[in-house]
């Protein structure tokens, strides 16, 4: 495709000017772009195509980075970036040093915020808003969020606070129907109400008249909508959750229709309270694979244009969690599982088919589900909350406070955990070690295979404890066999130098020992907290080396250290792990190699080559 | 007082039976006891006074503990611990080894979970709700909430999930028009406009004349009530944010009626959908004080009954905080202060008055105030988040995501870090430091004293940084002089072995020197990250000691471990901190002693003579 139209937009400004016709030719080549671009990179499809038209219509009426636009989770931001400058560079979509894949205020001033986790848009924009007017800043702020993202605690926070104030805040939510997967919770079912209720299209029958006899149109809109505001709002400004929260509620409008857009936008940008437009629009719009069946076009690897993607059917953690809770609950009635809007992702389709009365999708609400998980355990059932390494830090507190205080027993699976790789710095499990261990009496595994994966399940099943089982991205690197019944495993060779590693970097360990040789390797199965018997094991070692694909601050590697310290170890003592930073877009082997995590950076590391902390 | 019909209540059972008369004298007996207890002991007192009525109430429908009843936060709990077989013991209210005064399971199997923490009370009581259900379990759950704990993101993911279910879950909205300041935001208005149109009334006139009419209503309710709903749902259940969210709303309700409240729980209890009940109530009810000053009376310490609480005019680390921002402010147009309702006990009043238009009581939404004011700080504001420790857990995800990815200045005023006393587990504030350390980037400093504290905050609003203040509840234990500029202050008397220690135990440190002149002294002014140099100066030492009011996994014991490791320091290190537990209420020296971080502790340990861990 040439790209037209599209190759000459190097900012928002030069959208303005196109036609009604150049705007839908605009629009064919940015769905072609993502489409193409998607299909090599991988990536977030359906959401990027639904909202083609919505930005379009933002970038038209406000002026961005004046006006400050945030598109909350990114996954729908694609069109803003090929709009702001990116275009050019937009091939590089989700490659290391290339355009992200989420908002990224380093990539470009028209990002105002960071987003990849759920929910943040609205209270970041009110901040920016507010700071606007406190400081005289010209502009104002508008977040653009999706109808499962609202389903996200923070966000009704971010409204109860915004909607008491006054000014032109603006909240617009993408209604596509669903998040991830189907939508759920009984929002999603007010929002279902609301759709039907084709309040725009009165708005349209009983005001446009009298504004479109009015000429200079513009001009004159500001003056016009205070006059009308009481008609406006008998007949558009209808009661629900975000009227009760204060704003005004604009909508629902074809979020296809760049015109009816614009006109509400234009109401919103001239009020003096805050408005929420509701927005509906169609996951998937314009690649016809991804209008039918939007869940598999959500966030995709690299595929075929025309024959769609395959469906994926190697095993990988994610999998054999999803199988090993099915095989267990088919013989104890007592298992649940529970996700945060993640079914798919989290391996848990065929549970939700076979146990839908002991499953659970609470939504985008990690706190929620940690809570709602220890009410469950409270009374005896055994659930299990499956959930993204990088989305669990939204629990912190649940676990620390609802969780462990009284010792409820609750078993968290960790996905996702480690370096992820394409996603980026805001979605990297390398957090979750280091606020986990602060939690009392807790018990953490990281298995390097499936069969341990399986095995760790299973035990965690039959005992009664605050156990967090945490898996990588993807499928096991090897399948080799040890003991992954004990709490650790030794593979000595009479060496006085010891390697410790767990989950998938003890593949990275063997390597380095079979180029070597010259020391041990100890795989940590149990990975937190380190028993005593093990300490005494290693303390007549010279020197010992721990590898982590973790944020080296709380890792296991400073528990370890603290236990030597205490029990008279007097070697060498070196950590590797990510040591104070964000880990930004790239392959997982990349992201090792470059933290010094693979196994000729251990070499190197051992030998006492690199001591680059 | 005799407490003629307080003292016989051995269980809910009891209550049933009594008539109105009788109903009136307990509840007069409940606020007496509560008022002579809180006088003695300290505790929540206004929220406590406003609820007694509705409990009594709860408890003569509800069977508890098979009906699960969950008092959220516990500031509304202490009728119900005087209900349930505890009025023996109540004097013991918080004190060490007595009544808690929060909601605790270990007390009694009438407290179904946990509470300390705002909000999870509709998340819990809907896991145990479920629970129930899929293991055939009798009875139903009972969140009893808030107006302030509604602010709060948890709660509305909890009910999303819920008012999607079937079954008669409910929810008991306490509305006192505040939480613990006023309450802000716009669903307090919506709750304003609620508590104005008096549908209980409106139902009542409509409906009761039928049920009234009807031989033996009890028995035939179930059916009357399943032919009236569409009656019932035209009068008494209007749309509002809670039927938006999926639950039949019934109220608003006298809050201070017994037979009122009866009616509507009996309704709810029998119905099949979750009900949500609009219950106002007066805080501090029947203590003309606590009704006319409520914020005075939420929180209180031991205070003459007559004379009412003395209003506390001595500095603490909380009017520090408050009066320096007030001071910077007034030079400094950028400088905002958000709070996340908690105006008072974070010393903010002034703040508020002086600058309204930079101060942001954002409700009780933590995660909401981080990003929120990352915001601010995205356009050049100074935002101070003043939050108490404990709370701060709530945001942990925020300060990783939304703050530190891209490296935005955040200034964090932390309260009640530490050991805090009689409030217990809940509240101490000993794992801030655990999750702080692994947010990328972040500096911590632990001030001492009250000039510490202001210099720090001082030197906060002058450097663009993401850092974090924490201060212990209550004031300075010393004024002494020290060089609080510096990172670090050395006493050194030539000796082997090091004490190390930062904020209030410094005072214990050198206390312990006093007595034994054995070693020498280092306080940590910056606790994180430590700086090379400090570990090149403490290297040569033979023996190092650490000692901290916090969780010793990832506190700063483990990480200067990792660092005396890195470094090849070969003398022995130890640890001493709160170890991998919850500490109960009991007051602040009490608990350092136990916990082995009081002076005379800390001689014992350096000596070898206990050498716990």
């Amino acid at each position: 495709m040439e790209y037209s139209i599209l190759k000459d937009i190097k900012s928002p400004t030069d959208i303005k000017k196109l036609n009604k016709n150049e705007l839908s030719v605009l629009c064919d080549e940015i769905r072609n772009c993502i489409i193409e671009t998607v299909s090599k990179n991988g990536g977030h499809l359906a959401s990027n195509l639904g909202s083609v038209e919505l930005t379009v219509a933002l970038h038209r009426v406000f002026n961005s980075p004046e006006d400050a636009i945030i598109f909350d989770v990114g996954h729908q931001c694609y069109t803003h970036k090929l709009l702001t400058g990116r275009f050019d560079k937009f091939a590089s979509l989700r490659t290391e040093g290339g355009i992200s894949g989420f908002m990224r205020p380093s990539e470009s001033e028209h990002d105002p915020f960071i987003t990849g986790h759920s929910s943040n848009s609205i209270s970041a924009a009110f901040g920016i808003f507010k700071a606007k007017k406190l400081l005289g800043q010209k502009g104002t702020a508008v977040a653009v969020i999706g109808d499962g993202a609202m389903t996200g605690g923070m966000a009704y926070e971010a409204l109860n606070n915004a909607g008491s104030s006054k000014g032109n805040f603006i909240v617009i939510l993408n209604d596509n129907e669903m998040s991830i997967s189907e939508n759920v919770g009984s929002l999603a079912r007010s929002l279902t109400k609301m759709r039907n209720k084709p309040r725009y299209h009165k708005f349209k029958n009983a005001i446009a008249k009298i504004l479109m006899g009015i000429p200079f149109i513009g001009k004159y809109l500001k003056h016009v909508i205070s006059v009308l505001k009481d008609a406006f709002k008998t007949v558009i400004y209808k009661k629900n959750i975000f009227t009760s929260l204060g704003f005004d509620y604009l909508g629902p409008v074809d979020g296809h229709n760049i015109s009816q857009m614009e006109d509400l936008f234009k109401i919103a940008y001239e009020s003096n309270e805050p408005s929420l437009i509701h927005v509906v629009t169609t996951k998937g719009k314009g690649y016809s694979l991804a209008e039918e069946f939007p869940k598999n076009y959500h966030g995709v690897s690299p595929f075929d244009i025309c024959e769609g993607c395959a469906v994926n059917k190697a095993d990988t953690f994610s999998s054999i969690a999803g199988k090993t809770l099915c095989k267990l609950a088919e013989t104890d009635s007592k298992i649940c599982a529970i996700t945060a809007a993640m079914t798919e992702g989290t391996g848990l389709s065929e549970f939700q088919e076979k146990f839908p009365e002991r499953f659970f999708d609470v939504g985008i609400a990690e706190q929620h589900a940690v809570t709602f998980s220890a009410g469950l355990s409270k009374q005896g059932a055994k659930p299990f909350f499956v959930v993204y390494s990088s989305f669990l830090q939204r629990a912190y507190d649940q676990l620390v406070h609802d969780v462990a205080t009284e010792g409820l027993p609750l078993r968290l699976l960790i996905d996702r955990a480690g370096i992820v790789g394409e996603d980026g710095e805001t979605h990297q499990g390398v957090f979750d070690i280091s606020f986990l261990t602060s939690v009392p009496k807790i018990q953490i595994y990281s298995p390097a295979t499936h069969k341990e994966l399986e095995y760790r399940i299973e035990f965690a099943a039959q005992n009664d404890n605050n156990v967090a089982i945490r898996y990588p991205r993807g499928a096991e690197c090897e399948n080799i066999n040890f003991d992954f019944k004990s709490d650790y495993n030794f593979f000595k060779s009479r060496n006085d130098t010891l390697v410790i590693s767990y989950g998938r970097l003890f593949f990275e360990a063997c390597k380095a020992y079979e180029k070597q040789k010259n020391f041990d390797v100890l795989k940590l199965n149990k990975i937190f907290p380190l028993e005593d018997k093990l300490i005494t094991e290693i303390l007549n070692y010279k020197r010992i080396f721990i590898f982590e694909e973790t944020e080296k601050s709380g890792g296991v590697g400073e528990h370890l250290s603290a236990l030597l310290h205490e029990n008279g170890f007097k070697g060498e003592f070196k950590i590797r792990a990510i040591n104070n930073k964000f880990v930004p877009s790239m392959t997982v082997g990349r992201a090792l190699a470059l933290n010094g995590l693979d196994s000729a950076s251990m070499i190197k590391f051992i030998n006492g080559v690199d001591n680059g902390r």
